[in-house]
């Protein structure tokens, strides 16, 4: 952390004249992001940024990218996804390196990773507006029955007797099976739709200060303090969880992370919970990974009705298959999981870096950095 | 207005005993509204109700619908759609015709209309959330580039190249073209996944009071104070329109109604105004009257990239003849005037109904009464 003071105008900083040294190993050119990195340089005069273009679609460059030592030699701060010089004794002044990916598993095996304590950052949270956003579609997608009315368009007829059968989401209540920044926002948007949601959380969330989301929140998005929900599920156990399904869902989200825990989270007994509970039929949505869903059982479940239908961006495996059954049960949507995939990804990206920025100069606590024992 | 007082548990009602007598002349049967009839008839003991089911699917009973004369003679509020009785003499206990209907220009000959002074209410508002939905999944369907991911689904293939260049609505702009009860229930969705919105009024709406809405609002839907506009924009005159049009509008939600000032609001001005605003192209939803765009200019200005693309759900004229230009005008988006369409809607405008029934037992100004003058 850096010591606090300096001159009048513009607070001290740490390394010589007081300069701060960024250094960008990205994936794209500079110019994609030169609007947030002039806000970044304007808001940080002290700052000296050097960037290299880090060409991951260049098969040569992919292993051996040509990063100056002088360049990492002096660097405070480090902005990468992959490229990581190669041990902790080059860099000695580093105090963070921000990971331009929403998680690190990717360098778990890496000298930094495993030998060091330089704190790394990720940008999780800056996916939660556009998954959000696909959530939302392709319920609506469902329950508007908008594949009818394109076919319809399509064959340039006018007529919408099954187009009327549509009930909107007031009322409605959905179920997030994680309650993280993708979920904060999927609740943000589905309240405003009138609808009551409630979460659900591996840990206990009892107080105000456990709802919160201490991560980074897109602004103007999300749940930060927690209080969308109207009632609050947890637990590990199969009981805690099909309390949860209980709650005569409209919709499920799922946003988990995938871990042991995880794989298979939803199968045979849980869509007959689901069912049981909203005869209806609760729609299904996973956004998170294909294994936390037990996709023979989900089949099955579409064939019979027991749930009214799905949407999918991640599958098991992936690609799926042109000949896997998945492709065409009944009420099943699918896309070839692209939810997160954003053009303004890499100034969402520097936003984190600017409120590290921000902490780090106001001494505060850093955003998103990793447990490197818990492994995110 | 009727006065209070009363015993002690129900409150003094009007009519033989203290009873209401509500005529209900409605056409489905009394069954698919029973749950919210009864939660009605539970707030109300006093109240009596009468249900006539007018079958407007049997031609032999559109003209001629048969209302028992005593049945109507002792009403003391009337919920109908298009039934009236010949005039308002057969009708003296009358305090409020309930239309089931959000308009009442389908009465305007009626002598109860043109020589009464009877109270007329609409259910003017119960469709904001249905369209709203209808609203926000076209855009998101445009923006997130749906109709390519579901033709990839229907190739079973997996491949999101295309799927991949979207960008999410955060800071994005909306701007409301009629702030009524659809275009704030678009507002608050629209805020919640981090959009900016503006919103065009055809009078000034300078004063906290001015900006209200005041007639039905669907529990936790909409704006009823109108405080989610970052800025508020009225007129009836071109520039005023125009100066609204130039304010970079990603999205141009269409909500006025049809009138003689409306017709053709958008043509090729206004497109061009909307080009030089955002080159990157506003996107126009109309949900209200299809003789609100010019349509001819709206075909030129898709086919010229003036606008992104359009979703229309109204058409000049519907239907839309097959050989229409329109169907394959290029990002135009059409669905056969069903936005509307819901299976709550017998559900909801009993709320409105309901909603009544209290303001007459608290004395208070009855909601969504029709301005004879006005036309609404």
């Amino acid at each position: 952390m850096v010591a606090m003071g300096g001159g009048p105008e513009v607070p001290q900083q740490k390394g010589e004249k007081g300069r701060t040294h960024l250094l960008c190993v990205l994936p794209w050119p500079q110019k994609v992001s030169e609007k947030i990195i002039k806000e970044i340089q304007d808001e940080f005069p002290n700052l000296e940024l050097q960037y290299v273009h880090e060409n991951l679609e260049d098969p040569s460059q992919r292993l051996k990218i040509e990063v100056p030592e002088e360049l990492y030699k002096r660097a405070d701060i480090i902005a990468t996804i992959k490229w990581l010089p190669p041990n902790a004794s080059v860099i000695p002044n580093v105090e963070l390196i921000q990971f331009f990916s929403a998680g690190s598993n990717h360098v778990t095996q890496h000298p930094i990773y495993k030998d060091s304590k330089i704190p790394l950052s990720t940008v999780s949270g800056i996916h939660g507006p556009q998954i959000a956003e696909w959530v939302i579609m392709m319920n609506l997608v469902h329950s508007h029955k908008y594949i009818y009315l394109y076919e319809l368009q399509n064959k340039k007829e006018w007529e919408g007797i099954t187009g009327r059968a549509v009930r909107d989401k007031v009322g409605q209540r959905v179920g997030i099976l994680g309650y993280g920044s993708i979920g904060r926002q999927v609740a943000r948007v589905a309240q405003a739709m009138g609808m009551d949601v409630i979460a659900y959380t591996a840990s206990r969330r009892p107080t105000p200060e456990s709802k919160k989301d201490n991560g980074f929140i897109v602004p103007g998005t999300g749940d930060p303090d927690g209080s969308i929900p109207s009632k609050w599920y947890s637990g590990l156990d199969k009981p805690s969880l099909h309390e949860f399904l209980k709650q005569e869902l409209d919709l499920l989200v799922i946003c988990v992370p995938l871990t042991k825990d995880t794989t298979h989270l939803l199968s045979t007994d849980e869509f007959a919970v689901l069912q049981q509970s909203n005869p209806n039929g609760t729609y299904v949505s996973n956004i998170s990974r294909g294994k936390i869903i037990d996709q023979p059982a989900l089949i099955k479940a579409l064939e019979t009705k027991q749930i009214s239908g799905a949407a999918l961006d991640v599958t098991d495996p992936e690609p799926l298959p042109s000949e896997d059954p998945l492709w065409s049960a009944p009420n099943c949507l699918i896309t070839p999981h692209i939810s997160g995939s954003t053009t303004v990804y890499s100034e969402r990206a520097f936003q984190v870096l600017r409120e590290n920025l921000r902490r780090r100069r106001d001494g505060c606590k850093l955003l998103n950095i990793v447990d490197r024992k818990r492994g995110y």
